[in-house]
C-alpha cells in the first residue's frame, strides 16, 4: 500500500509551506508553468474550479444589475500618462507591444495590466446625459502584470479577473456601489469558498494607484500570512477628469462622474489551496468542487457491485450533484489517495457488503471521519452532507482564525504576533514613516483598518493613534 | 412619429450592404471601436449574444468529453519556426512583445494568434503512455491577428473565439474528432443560430497554416457573399513532430500522436447579423436573443396595464424566457421602432382593451406578423411561438441560400453567378494555377469540396475535374 500512496510526493505543511503549497498545485493538476517564465497553465482541474467561482460570482454580479461587456486587450501607452498615480503604479509593471504586423507601431501599446483607462475612454463617449447613468459593467478577461518573482496562482505575469466599472453621478452612488461590491465579494468568500474575510480600508502606501480609496478583504491562510482576495475601489472624479467623463445634469450643468472599479482574481484558487488543504493535499468546498462525490467499489468484481455504484451515480447526477465513479484498475487504497489529495468533499464506498446490508460507507473529507449511512434514500443524505460540510469547512476556518487573532501595544508585540502566524492588531497614527518601520522591522504590512475598533496610541512612535490596524505578513 | 424612427440611421441593405453592417452593429449597441485602431469593445448587448453562443457551445464540447482549461497569451517567437508551414501563415500577422518590466526581453514573445504551438509544447511533457490519451481540451480565449482592413465581429486584431486542441493515437481518431466537432458547429450554427451551413474540405491554399486538412463550414449572407463560420482541422502529425509530442504504445514503441484543432469566434456574431437582418435592423434567433420577448404596455397610464404587464412578465420568467418589459417614457411606436432594430424575436403589446378581453398582440419580428392571442396561457403560447420563430427561421434563411446555388461549366459562368450573389458550383482540376485564375478573373475564392458532388471537367482549363468546388466571394 505505501508505494501507492501519492501524497508522499507532497511536502510537509508544517516542514515547509512553500513547498507543500508548489507541490500540491502542480501534483493534484491545478496547474502547469508555462513555457514563458512567470506564466501559468491553468490544467483543467483547476479551471474547472475557476469555471465554478465564475459562474457563482457572475450571478451575483447580474443580480446586482451588472452586465458583462469584453474592452481591447491592448491600451495605448500614452492612456497611462493621463492619471498621474495610475502610471506610477502601473508603468513598471507593464508589457509593451512594439511591432505587430511586420511592422513598428507608431505608438508602443501597453498589454492592459487593469482596465480603468480604457473603460475610461470609453465611458467619456457613452456617456452624456443623467439618463445614461449609473453604468454598470463588468467583464471577465486576462491582465498581464510583469513581476520578478511569481508563484502559480499567486502571482504570475498573466492572470485570469474579472473587474467591474462603473460611473454615477454622484460620490454617494459611487461609495455606495464600492461598498456594495466588497460585500458581494464577502459573500462569496465566506458562503461559497469557505473562506473568512475581514473586509476594510486600505492604508494610503497599500491602496490602488489612482483609487481615493481601496477596501481590500484579507483572509488568513494555513500560514497565518494573510492574502488580498479581492479589491474594490472608490475611483472618486480621477478617471472622470483624466478621461474628461461628463454628463449634463438635470440642472443643465456638465459634471464629471464618480466612478468606482472592483475585481478578483484566479488568486482565489490560491487561497482555497492554502486556506483548507493540509497534509493529504486539497480540501476544497463543495460549492466550487469540480467533483463534489467520487462512488470507489470495493471488490468491484463482484457481481453487482459495479452496477450497483452506476446506479448510485445516476441517483446522485439526477439531483445536480457533481459526482465521478472511480472504476479504474488501482487498488481502492489508491484511490482513496488520490481523490483525497483532489480534495473531494464526499467519498462513498460501495461493496458486495454494503449493498446486501443496504449501507454505503461515506467518507468526509474536511474531518477525515467515516460514517455507514442507508443507502435508501443516499441522494438526500448527500445533499445534506454536502451543506453541512460547507457549513463546516467555513467555521472551521474561522476558529482557525479567530485563534491567531493578537494585539500588540508596541512594535515588538506585533513582531512577536506574526512571527507566530498570526494577524495582529495595533494603533497607527497615520504616518507612513510608521508603517514604513513596521514593514521594516517585522516584514509585516498594514493589511486593512479593523473597522470599528479603537486603540488609544501608536504602536510605533506612541503618539495619538488613527486608526486600528491589522498587520499580517502577506502574499 | 417619424421624427422617432432610429432605423432611419440605418442604411439602405439594397443600397449599401457593408453601410448597412456598420450601421447595426453600432447603432443596435453591439459593439463600438476600441481606441486603438482595428479593435473593438464587444458592448453588452453583443457580448450577451455570445455568452448565449459560449454557454450553447460549451455545453456541446462537455457532453462529447471535452474540457477546458487555459494555456498563456505570450508564446516564445522560436515557437511558430518549429512547423514550417505555420510560421510563413502567421508570422506576417503577428503582435510583438519586445519590452516588458522595464526592460527589453531576451526572447520576443508573440501574443498567441492561434495557441497549437503552446498546446503542443504542454502536450508533449504531459502525454508520456497510451494510457494517457486521448486529450481533449478546449480554451475560450482572445487571440490577436494584425490585419490592415478590418470590420467589428468579421475581422479585428483582437478578437474572441475558443480553440479546441485534442491529441490521439490513431490517425483514424483524430480524423474522427475532426469531423465530429465539425457536425458540432453544423448542429449548433443550424439549431442555435438559425444559420444553415455547408460543410466541406478546403483547397490546400485556403487550408490553416499547418494543417493536412482543413474542414470548413460555410455560410451565406444576405449579400450572396460567404461567411467561414467555423473550421476544423486535422493536423496529422505536423505538430506532434514539430513539439516532440510521443507516447510509449502498448507495444512498447515509442509513437508521434495524431493531433486535432478546431475553432469559432466572434465573428459568429457577424454572421448572425447579416444572415438575418434586415431595412428594420437585427432579427435574432430566440435561442441566442438576449432579450427574447419584450413587452410594450399600450395606454400604459391606465389603471392596470403596467400592473398586468408586469404579472405577464413574471409568468414569463418563471418559464425560463428572456423578457423585458419596456415601461419607459416614450411612445409605444417609438418602442416598437426600437426593439425591432434590436432584433427581438417577439413582441406582446397590452393595452387596457387587450386586457379587458383577455387578449393580446403578439409580434414576430422574423416575419413582421402581428397576431391577437388569448392571455390565459399565454406563456405556453410564447414558448411555443420562440421554437417556432427558431425554426423558421433557419428555414426562411436555407430558401434564400438554396435559391442563391448556381452552377457553372466555365469562368464566366462562375463571374456571372457570383455577381448576381449566388453561391456557385463548378468542376475544378485541383491545380493551384486554376485556383488563383478564378480568384484573379472573378474576385471569388474556393470555399469548400461540395462532397458527394462530382462534375466532369475543370471550369478553368478544361481538364478533368478533381473536386466539385463551392466558389463564392467571402468575408
Amino acid at each position: 500500500m505505501a508505494k501507492e500512496n501519492f501524497v508522499e510526493q507532497i511536502a510537509d505543511i508544517e516542514a515547509d509551506f512553500p513547498r507543500w503549497y508548489t507541490d500540491v498545485v502542480v501534483k493534484t493538476g491545478l496547474v502547469d508553468y508555462g513555457p514563458v517564465k512567470g506564466t501559468m497553465v491553468i490544467r483543467p482541474y483547476g479551471y474547472a474550479i475557476w469555471e465554478n467561482i465564475q459562474s457563482e460570482l457572475d450571478k451575483r454580479f447580474k443580480a446586482t444589475g451588472h452586465q458583462n461587456a469584453y474592452f481591447p486587450l491592448l491600451i495605448p501607452m500614452s492612456f497611462f500618462t493621463k492619471e498621474a498615480e495610475h502610471v506610477e503604479g502601473f508603468a513598471p509593471e507593464v508589457a509593451v507591444v512594439t511591432h505587430a504586423g511586420g511592422e513598428e507601431l507608431a505608438e508602443p501599446l501597453a498589454i492592459r495590466p487593469t482596465s480603468e483607462t480604457v473603460f475610461g475612454s470609453m465611458y467619456s463617449k457613452w456617456i452624456q446625459s443623467y439618463r445614461d447613468l449609473p453604468v454598470l459593467i463588468n467583464q471577465w478577461a486576462n491582465v498581464m502584470r510583469w513581476e520578478k518573482t511569481t508563484r502559480p496562482f499567486l502571482r504570475t505575469s498573466e492572470f485570469l479577473w474579472q473587474e467591474g466599472h462603473t460611473a454615477h453621478s454622484s460620490e454617494e452612488e459611487a461609495l455606495d456601489e464600492t461598498m456594495k461590491m466588497l460585500g458581494v465579494y464577502k459573500e462569496f468568500a465566506e458562503n461559497c469558498l469557505a473562506i473568512p474575510v475581514i473586509c476594510g480600508r486600505k492604508t494610503e502606501k497599500e491602496k490602488f494607484a489612482g483609487a481615493v480609496a481601496t477596501f481590500g478583504m484579507e483572509a488568513m491562510m494555513k500560514d497565518g500570512k494573510s492574502l488580498q482576495a479581492g479589491t474594490s475601489h472608490y475611483l472618486g472624479q480621477n478617471f472622470a477628469k483624466a478621461f474628461d467623463i461628463k454628463y449634463l445634469d438635470k440642472d443643465g450643468v456638465q459634471k464629471y462622474v464618480y466612478t468606482s472599479s472592483w475585481g478578483v482574481s484566479t488568486r482565489l484558487i490560491g487561497a482555497l489551496i492554502m486556506a483548507h488543504g493540509d497534509n493529504r493535499g486539497l480540501n476544497l468546498p463543495p460549492v466550487v468542487a469540480p467533483v463534489q462525490v467520487v462512488i470507489i467499489p470495493i471488490a468491484a468484481k463482484k457481481g453487482g457491485v459495479l452496477e450497483a455504484c452506476a446506479e448510485l451515480k445516476q441517483k446522485l447526477v439526477k439531483e445536480g450533484v457533481r459526482v465521478t465513479l472511480d472504476d479504474g484498475e488501482q487498488s481502492p487504497g489508491w484511490k482513496f489517495n488520490e481523490w483525497e489529495m483532489k480534495g473531494v468533499p464526499l467519498r462513498i464506498e460501495l461493496g458486495p457488503r454494503d449493498i446486501e446490508n443496504g449501507k454505503a460507507m461515506i467518507f468526509r473529507r474536511d474531518t477525515l471521519e467515516k460514517t455507514e449511512y442507508d443507502l435508501k434514500n443516499i441522494e438526500i443524505t448527500v445533499k445534506d452532507l454536502l451543506a453541512t460540510v460547507q457549513k463546516d469547512m467555513l467555521e472551521a476556518a474561522r476558529v482557525r482564525r479567530d485563534n491567531r487573532i493578537a494585539y500588540a501595544d508596541d512594535i515588538n508585540g506585533i513582531l512577536q504576533g506574526v512571527e507566530k502566524g498570526n494577524f495582529v492588531k495595533a494603533g497607527w497614527c497615520g504616518s507612513r514613516e510608521c508603517e514604513d518601520k513596521v514593514k521594516a522591522e517585522t516584514a509585516a504590512t498594514a493589511r486593512v483598518f479593523a473597522e470599528g475598533e479603537t486603540s488609544c496610541k501608536c504602536a510605533v512612535c506612541g503618539k495619538k493613534s488613527a486608526h486600528t490596524v491589522i498587520f499580517a505578513r502577506a502574499y
